[in-house]
């Protein structure tokens, strides 16, 4: 598995200042998704520690919407299957939810309450952690469901937002690839 | 490469009655992506026929949100880069946009601007093709970019629903895995 540098692959990262709002450095990763060797790379860098690790992974469980892009290739990478999470009322069959906060007011996660049996062992896969809300609240929805998280991984962390001190102060594995400071 | 028969795959469709409204057989996907052999099966065989054909593919472009999945893994396959077409206002940067038609009113699907190059050869994916107002616009998107669409691909075609009819119609190549009648 031939593996780049950290720097090229952040260097495939979009930068758009004031997105959505004055203040925000938006980091977009749709130009790493449309370099052919920026997606391989990052799908390469993702599942590395788990192939060299051997660990069992028995599902890959993405986060919509652009986590369904990189876990869509992650679990093509592995061979496994892959369950999104989805926002409320986009799943079609009988679901659990889970609430969490965001900056004003509250949104809900979705999971098919059918798609992981229990002790199913899952790679929580996001392009970006922030705050964490939507990780953790995913992670619970694995948790309800009786899987077991080898680990959350991301392509970018903001590391000023906490989202991944909180994932770990509950106790599960973070893997991310680079990180963006000062934000 | 490995296929399985069209009735294997076929099999792993959730069927559910009445849904998102009565007289709604909804064709659900995520039991087929949740399945290893069944994600694995369904990307090679959206690909074998341009495989086959040797023929160019320079970019894959999925259509938000489960064409994300099935995009994203099928983009790794073919080692190109993935670009999304995404709804109104989900994109950072300068888009294009084009509208479609809904039973009741209008939608507007977007591409980032810069995001195909001129002459670039696209495969356009999508989970299933209903009426084709998505698809019909994505191609849209996809010929004011200067992009040439090599052909448009579906696990899922509901051909009563005449979206396919209507992609060839306007000289789109069409490639679908199964079809459902009487939707």
């Amino acid at each position: 598995m031939e593996l780049r540098n950290g720097m090229d692959l952040k260097r495939l990262v979009r930068t758009i200042p004031d997105y959505p709002k004055p203040g925000i450095m938006f980091r977009d990763l749709t130009t790493l998704f449309a370099d052919p060797a920026g997606l391989r790379a990052a799908v390469d860098e993702i599942v590395w520690p788990f192939f060299k690790a051997k660990a069992q992974i028995d599902i890959i469980i993405g986060i919509e919407a652009r986590g369904f892009i990189l876990g869509g290739a992650v679990a093509h990478e592995l061979g496994r299957g892959f369950v999104p999470i989805r926002k409320k009322g986009k799943l079609p069959h009988k679901t659990i939810g889970q609430d969490y906060s965001l900056e004003y007011g509250v949104d809900t996660i979705e999971i098919h309450a059918d798609a992981i049996k229990p002790g199913d062992r899952v790679l929580l896969i996001d392009d970006l952690i922030a705050t964490g809300g939507t990780a953790v609240a995913a992670a619970e929805l694995i948790h309800r469901s009786g899987g077991e998280i080898v680990a959350a991984a991301f392509i970018i962390d903001l590391p000023d937002l906490g989202g991944t001190a909180r994932l770990r102060d509950k106790g599960i594995a973070v893997h991310t690839l680079m990180e963006f400071e000062g934000d």
